[in-house]
């Protein structure tokens, strides 16, 4: 069995998030979705609300399991004895900033190998920052985020916003 | 008539931005310059002087008007009919970037255009953050502002760092 | 009334051009679409044979025009009084190499402005040079150029082939 | 089981390849290397040379597979039902063209996804064009190639050379 | 004479520091490291200390001598008379961000020279910030400090967590 | 005494070089010009005539020698035991290049480093290969190559064309 983690903040799931979700999930035997959790910055959603969205977007999947970790990649993928990292990319630029991020987490455990998958060109514009922007200033998420879960977005964010 | 927006937060204006402003209002039948303010985070220059200082340095133009708008560009773009929005560009990397954010607001609304203007090289070192940074240290920054508003943009930004 | 340029070798034309050809004569009053023939090397189709497709597949456009050109564009921008290139852009590491192409120009007429159009993601993968070499291992190209022009393309592509 | 390929011209294997294999071959099931031909180029050294080579280099693997195609990449995966390919990457401006290609693919065959794997950064100076380009200076390509076959690959290329 | 400085804000020193100014020390008559200390953001390491851990690490070193600046670098290197800054530089997209830096330095002093040395590939993945995030979740600093002060580091980063 | 080497294939020099040249000359106390001559394959202008173009132009300075080379660079610098190597550099994407290629011959060579020095931003659209291009189609080399030598390059490039 060959298994992966995708991992990241997702302040809040976005659709680019599902379609690259979906893809590791329709090559590999199990997908585990890890919600890195960082108790030193505070997201513009709860890390515990940021769970819930995931696990309701990816019941739609057989093989996706969603998980949280509060510490270094490195120590998860120890700890969980998985062997491959999914990151998205979008552009040449922000990979070399990946780049930087896995060697650095190669010097802490060299066991597990980080692949990157390209983002879908139709999800160019769409990212978590992008929608917390758009939502601080009552703009609409709709073409953003899972149709399911637009209105529960929407309101957690606009909680923040008051 | 063929008209175009350039929107920015211009805090403060340097010569690099009415190098981009002169280059469109020679090939364009209007320009209008707009400063974005975010009601959610204050500038270095408050957004009312920030105006102030383009409508003094935009004052040789005949086809150029000074606008600012607290929102979204695409909201602003829709509400004002306009359908063509430059951008200036320095470099690759923040092309990508840029390429990111022009995707969003196409999400947001496909009726217009985003297009590039390449900086002139002369401008490569001259930004806004590089004015903020230079008075911050009590440097001089005459090289980077128009010639007629360097005492007026050195006082406010030197009354900020007291 | 605001025109531009929009030039190129157009070896063949594809579905991307056709789609910044659409954008800009959506925005601009006039489009001239120009064949850079350069008679120091052949393309993989004929430039007489370039111009003809173009032809055929900007005839749904009221203000569009096909040109060639056998020379440099600053050139071409003097001898035609045009004061605005567009050219599509898809990266930031191609906006790089443009630049400094743009910069060359400048040297040699300054009197017109280069401005770049970001690709539709949705044609990221959309070339000249990915239609050429699809067509060397006989593969389908029609997802690549417009539908009219599929048939002839092909046949043109593959009688060099031979 | 999930199997991937890695496809290449590998004109000639370095030892850069063989890391990205050795990696590959760790993480997934089954990894086949497949020589990438292309009959309207030759290379440096012959297919039939390429593929030898890298059957000898990978003997070391129980999991891997030496393959060759003359054709189109999306054809391949299609042909042998495989869902996934590896490629190696060592910068963003390297990825921006991978991207390209990669969604060029997409529009052929939309039933694989292409992972980028970082090379090791040991590994940067290290490609089969500066394998070429020191063997055609008379240099010594040692540390550039699987030292078992330093030998052989010196003499392919040196005879090319004369 | 030839003599360079190598400014930073050295917040902790790395690994990857030292290797560059190693580089810098076998190629330069003599290498001044200069802490570049901002009074309006305090750093992880305070600056005193930042000081202390470079002159340690730097007493290896013959023609090696550390010093601080609270201000612009281009003030720096005129009150010095200092003619050549070195930079380490990782990847093409820092790049970017370095010359519109240096561009704004020539224009308040043109009369040094900005030169950029590339990272050893081994160090890719080590910096600063790489630093204060593993010690901010309690992971080992040992692979990015150099070994020396490993304790030291680890002990005044922590108590910066508490 | 700290000299450096400034390689290149001079085909031919530009105003860009000359720069480069002259900072370099400003800084360091000896700078070597070497005419990288691939034997391979042959230039638009004959290398001898690269050599003596340079020659005149780098007459003007009394630190800097103009010398050639047919083999690698990294062999080059132990034959003349120097240990610093100055490339110029315009753009982030440039440098991805130069870095693998920097990578590679310290794999050969690892006693010398290479260091990059910023273009003029003034010159970003100057280069051999721009040079030759214009001249192709007839066009005006003056903005680009050194005033004293613009008739001679012309008359090389332009026998060439016929």
């Amino acid at each position: 069995m060959v298994s992966c983690v995708f991992p990241g903040s997702f302040d809040p799931v976005t659709k680019g998030h599902l379609d690259l979700i979906a893809r590791a999930a329709s090559v590999f035997d199990r997908v585990t979705v890890t919600v890195m959790v960082n108790i030193h910055k505070s997201g513009a959603v709860p890390a515990e609300k940021r769970l819930e969205l995931l696990r309701k977007a990816c019941s739609r999947f057989d093989n996706v399991y969603v998980d949280s970790w509060n510490g270094l990649l490195a120590d998860y993928m120890q700890e969980k004895k998985e062997k491959i990292v999914i990151r998205g990319i979008r552009v040449g630029s922000e990979l070399d900033q990946e780049l930087q991020s896995a060697a650095a987490s190669r010097l802490l455990n060299d066991r597990y190998e980080v692949f990157f998958l390209p983002s879908d060109p139709r999800y160019t514009g769409i990212s978590s920052s992008a929608v917390r922007e758009i939502s601080a200033f009552g703009g609409d998420i709709s073409a953003f985020v899972p149709e399911e879960l637009t209105e529960e977005i929407s309101a957690l964010l606009s909680n923040r916003n008051q």
